[in-house]
């Protein structure tokens, strides 16, 4: 996390905080209050909640994370959230059924696996973690009658989503109208003066604002951001934008924050120039400053520094450095790594050979036997140095070095059965 | 409350507790509950909501409390549920300024109040007086959520209030919602086998039979009575039925379970025959064979009839016997009764006499000196015996029987200043 030598003006913070931002209810009003903690000492409070739901981070859940911590960079307080009130409630009208009810346990170790991967990016020191257990587990079926109170149904149902399921006769539980109302009352609970969220959250994070008014506070302002896109997205000339799936899992476009330092690297320098850019206004806490003045040198140099800001935040700068050389001698040197894995395989019982195509499969290198003869055939595995091209060639037992694509490497001990 | 001498069968018990019903359902569910009660000796268990309001009950009001003393004739258990954990709320909206929360002590004195004046008609013994804060209480946010789940939004909004306010654009707050899924919980906590409630209650009534399904219990039944009409009605032999606006203290056609012997009495004589039907059928407590024998006399014995078993209800045997004296004495043989009430009055400083039209309305013969001098003029003022007709005539100091209408005497003295 880069510190920032002199005090940054209020005009200065609204610029780095509000980066990338969606939605900014208010502009003015978020300058009006960073002034004042100028001007006071009083660090703003930034709320931001979260599902105490098994965490497994890629870099596109960071993004929020990443915004909370440039607001720490200027002294304010970041409120962590964690939802654990609805979460033991789960689904009540049981039509989800992937939502089951997560017991105090669940909760407890969800948050601190939250909280370990968190703080990688967040800082401990200005950070409240707060479960809204706090406040709803008080509460009686009377008070929560009397928040329903403060919110109209039509309103309620302008919703999009709500809106468009009661517009295509698909069912709507009342309790979900609680639910918005809950997230807004923590605002109220927590007096919050920003809340955070995804660009779906805007209308809760709004319900906050109409809550607030109620309870006599200065309505919260209301910052949304976007979803980052995949690491196969690209710039589109005619559309003048960079389109491309979301990150995700699912869609394998994606890093993990606990994958390995080499994996990670690699696959940040495999992003265009353009998608760099992003993921720097999105990503990174260097001020913007730095990324005007890295714009100004060679696309490559600026690729490497993001690779290694993101690989030493989640593994700390000495891994980052050997990642950078790892990535230098093997990918751009193209040369094999120092140390190769190794694996022993038996031939197939009663056979003199097996297919190169089963052992990239079988050893992982590749996802499936096809994918496996694809790479063969598409010129993209060596053989002790030599690039096979047969994707029905067959080895006999012996010792092979395998390359298969740019990065993998693997020493494959082929044993008679 | 008549006593029936022989046990009555499951079908004449259905014929008796649904005279005059407006919805059922279901009927056949009804007869069932009402078999096996016969065939266990297991009551049934009878719920009717109340709100614990001032109680200032008029006829009109006990015709559900009528339809609870037929279940308890035949030994089934009536729920008198007074609604006391939403009165603690209040209509926390602010938009009702009218329905403030009620204080713990307000609801004691009204629930007091209101089983003073309903156990003239209900059995005390075959009563649970039951309040739902009992239940409500006790109950979390967490578990209104959970009561919230079991219930759509669209369904919600097929109640013919909700709908017509929503296609108006009247706004409908969130909680309004709750309160029909409250009425329903407690059929659910009460276990009950039938509800009771007027036609505007059709809904709710509905509600509990889900919920009870919900929550693994037998659905209720659910009954509603009509809205009793008042002393003006008459039948209309074009429409073939009873018109006429509904009993109401506003509209001055009433008959206050409060009110004097007498004036209850002669209030009862005025109305039609037809009325008295209607009045047999939702007031009375004697069995339907009793009334068609009534029928095959004259009307004015069984008019006596309903008057005197009504004034009975309220003010004892006793009472009603010298109501039906007094009527007999004063209305019918026109003759003063034995005790005329006095009354002093003093002549208006410096003047030798008082308007007649001002002693009636000072004494509240009449409501008005305008009202004194129309009764005047119409010729239904009588002074020691003669008609006054001049609704200027004044009288000097003296003593004077006066007549009004057809009902009120006074004795007044008029003295000199």
């Amino acid at each position: 996390m880069s510190a920032l030598l002199r005090r940054a003006t209020p005009e200065e913070q609204l610029a780095e905080v509000t980066r990338g931002a969606v939605d900014l209810v208010t502009r003015e009003d978020l300058l009006a209050r960073l002034q004042k903690s100028y001007e006071t000492g009083v660090p703003l409070r930034v709320k931001a909640g979260f599902d105490p739901t098994k965490p497994d981070l890629h870099l596109g859940h960071t993004v929020p994370l990443t915004r909370m911590a440039r607001f720490q960079q200027f002294g304010h307080t970041v409120i962590f959230l964690i939802g654990d009130f609805t979460s033991r409630i789960g689904d009540p009208s049981g039509r989800n059924v992937t939502r089951p009810p997560l017991s105090e346990e669940e909760i407890r170790v969800n948050s601190e696996t939250y909280q370990e991967q968190v703080f990688k990016i967040l800082d401990r020191e200005r950070t409240e973690v707060r479960f809204n257990n706090e406040w709803f587990g008080k509460m009686t079926a009377a008070d929560m009658i009397r928040l329903a109170a403060k919110y109209p149904v039509a309103r309620m149902l302008e919703r999009d989503d709500f809106h468009k399921r009661f517009k295509e006769g698909r069912s709507i539980s009342i309790h979900e109208f609680l639910y918005p109302l809950a997230q807004g009352y923590d605002s109220v609970a927590l007096k919050a003066d920003v809340e955070m969220g995804g660009t779906d959250q805007i209308f809760n994070l709004l319900v906050g604002r109409d809550l607030q008014k109620d309870y006599g506070q200065r309505p919260q302002v209301v910052m949304t951001g976007p979803i980052l896109e995949g690491l196969d997205a690209r710039w589109d000339p005619v559309a003048g934008k960079i389109v491309g799936d979301k990150m995700s899992k699912s869609l394998g476009n994606y890093v993990g924050i606990s994958e390995a330092p080499e994996e990670m690297f690699g696959k940040l320098m495999s992003i265009t120039d353009e998608v760099m850019w992003r993921y720097y206004e999105l990503l990174s806490t260097k001020p913007i400053a730095e990324i005007e003045a890295l714009k100004a040198g060679h696309p490559r140099t600026a690729k490497v520094e993001l690779a290694r800001e993101l690989v030493g935040r989640y593994h700390g700068a000495v891994a980052a450095a050997a990642a950078v050389a790892h990535f230098e001698q093997v990918i751009v040197r193209k040369e094999r790594p120092d140390e190769v894995e190794e694996r022993d395989l038996a031939l197939p019982a009663g056979a003199a050979t097996v297919l190169l195509a089963n052992v990239i499969a079988e050893t992982g290198l590749a996802a499936s036997k096809s994918e496996a003869r694809r790479l063969i055939a598409q010129g993209g595995v060596q053989v002790n140095g030599e690039r096979a091209t047969d994707s029905q060639a067959a080895l006999p037992a012996g010792d092979y070095e395998l390359k298969v694509g740019k990065r993998k490497f693997l020493r494959v001990h082929v044993r008679g059965a």
